[in-house]
């Protein structure tokens, strides 16, 4: 190991209203922290970038306490042990954890998710075997329960979560109509991601496309967005459909509140579902989950993608790409 | 039995937007029909007034297609069989079913949902005996699903499902906090209708009360009307919360669509979740609620209020007098 250049790490230096922005950050150049005794010293390979970071980052109440002003962006990674006074670990070992937005973090056994697989790839831990398909699986397997042909609606179907979710669905034997942010996203649902249909919301007019392509109604939305999507979403429920609320990254701002036509009406009359989940709340059958998900990706039944910026100075901009949709896939950053 | 008088009936005139008002309505006699063969004539002693009538009556896409101009207003009723040639049926029984804003039905078997114990009151199949009780036990228990210590909160909590839903859940080891329009109804919360504690709408801020009263926030909240009272709730949910969507009195009218502060941020930082219902939805499970609920009237435990409008004349005002609270529990009309 070498530790001659330091541990760059990248800090919050601002929040911004909305959507956090590359010059919301500052790198600087600290020594590579020694490690404690029963803790590792662990050298990032990939850190992430994922929607989820403008909550982490805004004073708002949310699952997680936001990141302080001055310390290193809070950030999944998959590292390698280069140090390790910690029983059960060693040299070598790749691991994932919320490591941070640096080079290197010190790390207690508790703060390891888990160990990658030999024959892993170290960044899909980062996304379709990390939280991403997690999310995926339980928010489908679980809220959604895709019958076998019934009509799913998954929106951001390319992006890391909704690709999972559609193949996911398509697996389990229903009919997945995808919503993306452009034609190309639109084809990929399509042909890569299980849809038997997809939408490309900047080009066409959702609720017209819904009435056509789902004339019987939605069983299951797996929502990723809220906002007007979500709200033409809601126009075409079948009775007793479940909505599984898993993002709002159409949303921009929560302060002022945003409004929206209101929803109780629709779920009273479709006796609809409605539920809000975070992957964390399923974390005892993670297990299950990633079993399931690496059998699927060793076959070729879940695929994915990801982006890779080359470099931790591209992790400040890594935020505002995902809400551009200037992605193509899971965003990650190889350190 | 006499029939002398003929058959007055309540035939729906014409649609207002909002709420249906007393001008909406006419009434009009025509013979006292002749059931045919295994069918019975059944002689209503009372009809009922329901809020969910003003659904059945627009013109909107709902769970029953709407009353058409110039039919008998659609009701539930409990009556007496006064002419049977219906296997299984004799004079003299009590039963009730949707036999309308009429002096006398011609029902069928299958029209009939059950006959009276002997010792059950006429009205109460109309009220926490029927429907109103129905909805309040599986929203409550299937829904809402209160555990001991938990904080409960119910609108509309001294209307006639509120004012079940709240007890049953009191019943579980809940803490219930009512909702109400009046001083007087918010004291019938708490003195009646097992609430711990009350909230009148009309006199304090809602938003301000239930942080006062639920320090810790909601568990679950059964929902009568949506609309601002709904909106403040959400800003107080404890995670993992349920919601049960059962009524949207305080929205006046559907069209144009209302807006309202959107409810996704709610769910998902809470994994919350909101489900519409109705108790329809349980019909296979209704002879165990029924059986409940007796038993619960019996002894005590479950309280109801009734106003009684004296003589079918009265119903076509009976619908707006809901929506503006003016009664005092379960309305109900005696033919």
């Amino acid at each position: 190991m070498t530790t001659a250049h330091g541990n760059r790490q990248v800090l919050l230096r601002s929040r911004s209203a909305g959507i956090p922005q590359a010059s919301d950050f500052e790198m600087r150049t600290m020594p590579v922290p020694a490690p404690a005794p029963g803790h590792m010293l662990v050298r990032n390979r990939f850190v992430a970038a994922e929607p989820a970071m403008r909550g982490w980052i805004n004073d708002e109440t949310s699952y997680w306490p936001p990141v302080a002003i001055g310390d290193t962006m809070r950030s999944f990674a998959v590292g390698e042990v280069v140090v390790s006074h910690a029983d059960g670990f060693a040299v070598g070992d790749r691991v994932t954890g919320m490591f941070g937005w640096q080079d290197y973090a010190v790390v207690a056994p508790d703060g390891i998710d888990r160990r990658l697989e030999p024959d892993e790839p170290d960044s899909a831990a980062l996304g379709v075997l990390g939280l991403n398909g997690l999310t995926a699986y339980f928010g489908m397997l679980d809220i959604c329960r895709p019958a076998r042909g019934e009509t799913v609606l998954v929106s951001s179907a390319a992006g890391a979560v909704g690709s999972a979710a559609a193949q996911i669905a398509a697996l389990h034997g229903a009919r997945v109509v995808g919503i993306a942010g452009s034609a190309d996203k639109r084809a990929r649902c399509i042909d890569e991601f299980g849809c038997a249909a997809a939408i490309d919301y900047r080009a066409e007019d959702v609720g017209e496309a819904l009435g056509r392509l789902c004339p019987d109604g939605i069983d299951a939305y797996f929502d990723n967005v809220s906002g007007p999507i979500s709200d033409a979403a809601l126009r075409h429920l079948r009775p007793f459909a479940r909505i599984a609320v898993c993002g709002t990254a159409a949303i921009t701002d929560w302060n002022p509140w945003p409004e929206g036509p209101r929803v109780e009406r629709h779920l009273l009359v479709k006796r609809a579902t409605m539920r809000g989940f975070l992957a964390a709340d399923f974390a005892p059958r993670f297990a299950e989950g990633l079993e399931m998900l690496r059998a699927w990706v060793a076959d070729g039944r879940l695929r994915y993608r990801e982006q890779v910026l080359a470099g931790l100075d591209r992790a400040p901009e890594s935020i505002a790409m995902l809400y551009r949709g200037d992605n193509d896939g899971k965003l990650v950053i190889r350190v």
